[in-house]
């Protein structure tokens, strides 16, 4: 048994929306109690909803808001999902933007048991004005 | 150590025209000795150049050819990537295209140590005819 690819598309719009609406707890709860959240890989792996909430103050300590776009339908293969988004950063003066790549594993009541980003610092750039 | 972006891309590259020129020996000279394929997720892994090599001939004799085409920059992360690919088959009498993502891991010498490719066969769909 394992998440359908129903329940699979509401988690990940879900974790969309909770960025969106800069909704800390809804987040949390996105993820199973074991979780893991490497973000972006080669970072720090973070266990459980203890440290995936002090990873998502980090990440809202360095941006006044963080707005996620799904890219185009996820590709789902026996329950795991990789998927495209943007995440656009407000800093104030200026929008960033970065184009990830999102992979997730997922417990049979949909909740995400893991969440790999593919994406890197280097990658961010201005986001252009008429976007 | 690990793979430089730079091996990284043209490891991607080189797997994408293997496929595209119907080319078995560089397409298994890509991988490292102990490497494992799972294409697409859920599907068995094929560990090292034996069982590497039948499964390119099990997805060739599916197909007359099957073409290659990167979509977009890979996102490339603590030397691992996960990239946008579209797969056209040639059938004879129609044409089938999925859209996957692929998440690769490398060795130092830009090899590929992993490969697990997100599809289903639930996308694909016939190439219209404008492509």
């Amino acid at each position: 048994v394992s998440a359908t690819n129903e329940q699979i598309i509401g988690t990940i719009d879900r974790y969309v929306a909770a960025f969106c609406a800069d909704d800390r707890d809804s987040y949390v709860a996105l993820f199973s109690s074991d979780a893991t959240v490497e973000d972006p890989v080669g970072s720090g792996v973070c266990t459980g909803p203890d440290e995936i909430g002090a990873f998502w103050d980090s990440v809202h300590g360095l941006a006044s808001s963080i707005a996620l776009e799904r890219r185009g339908a996820p590709r789902i293969a026996a329950g795991e999902a990789a998927w495209n988004l943007r995440a656009v950063s407000d800093l104030g003066d200026v929008k960033v933007f970065v184009d990830i790549i999102d992979v997730m594993t997922f417990a049979d009541d949909g909740r995400i048991t893991s969440l790999r980003a593919f994406w890197d610092m280097g990658d961010m750039a201005p986001l252009p004005a008429d976007s």
